[in-house]
């Protein structure tokens, strides 16, 4: 790193407000939302996904960004907000990502709300956390993530991640995580 | 960046707890405590400052971290706690740093308080942005940062940069900022 730097573009400093208990930002420049009907193939019970979809095709999550130069020496953030709800048992989740750039991690600062952060490296292994207000998750490097709210209210999160990380859906689409999140009554089964 | 990725060290997931409010980290590896008495050169008012000092010599800041590898891919994170006061007029401060790895940014959410995040390039470039709950700021690569404290009571944020950023504190002592932020009565003036 030392001979090689890459370029970094320069940009005048800015600020953005959020109100950290909604989980929004106010003047977002983008803001992904995702519905049960983007959720296909992720949850175990594809029926019950199906009546969820055609009953109310509920907002499944919301993230808001606001984008800055995507490379290295910049910092990408965002605040989202994970709503509760079940697909059958499965407790509602995000799609989840690697990183293109794969040594590239992730900071998330829970805000409000319960939840996990599930975890896998492409080699299988597999690791959780809980979320709670003011509980911080490190997402090391090689670290696949879904965020799980496993309560009752809407589950925000502050995170930041590396310009230069990127997202890679595709492999855990194909490869799905080996534990899912499941409320029987109320107890929660991480299975 | 691409045909010679950086090493990266491989680390399982943890996570830390903050009490958001009180801008402190339960169970923090690092903890680092700033007397007025480390503040020699960075206030207008020496006298003042020698005075206070004498005084009671209060805490001007405490940041806690919970450090993981210093390699390109990780990200450090903080909270930190900076009091409110003031050195004659002058409000109370951090030191301010550039970071070594200059091409890197920092992010910084505040939680509690009020109050200014001062930045400057190496060239004279100088800008402020306000601080209040739920506000973010972006230093951007290069920008040398400071916080201060404008408010009546502890201003805390968290805070996240890059885990190949270091901190370079020399260049900024001899430079000093262009700009200053006084409690006058009730006013705040920066100049």
């Amino acid at each position: 790193m030392n001979d090689l730097k890459p370029q970094t573009t320069f940009i005048d400093p800015f600020a953005v407000n959020f109100d950290l208990v909604e989980g929004i930002m106010h003047e977002p420049k983008s803001r992904l939302v995702r519905h049960a009907s983007d959720m296909a193939g992720h949850y175990a019970d594809a029926a019950a996904l199906k009546q969820l979809i055609a009953a109310s095709n509920p907002v499944h999550y919301e993230v808001f960004e606001t984008p800055v130069p995507h490379e290295y020496g910049h910092l990408m953030y965002c605040i989202s907000k994970l709503q509760p709800g079940q697909v059958g048992e499965e407790c509602f989740m995000t799609k989840g990502h690697y990183h293109s750039t794969v040594n590239t991690g992730e900071i998330y600062l829970a805000l409000r709300g319960e939840g996990l952060m599930m975890m896998k490296t492409p080699d299988g292994r597999c690791r959780w956390e809980t979320f709670a207000p003011g509980r911080m998750v490190y997402v090391p490097p090689y670290w696949g993530h879904r965020s799980i709210n496993t309560g009752r209210e809407p589950l925000t999160s502050f995170c930041v991640y590396p310009g230069d990380a990127g997202h890679n859906y595709g492999d855990i689409e194909k490869e799905g995580f080996p534990k899912r999140a499941f409320r029987r009554g109320d107890r929660l089964i991480v299975e």
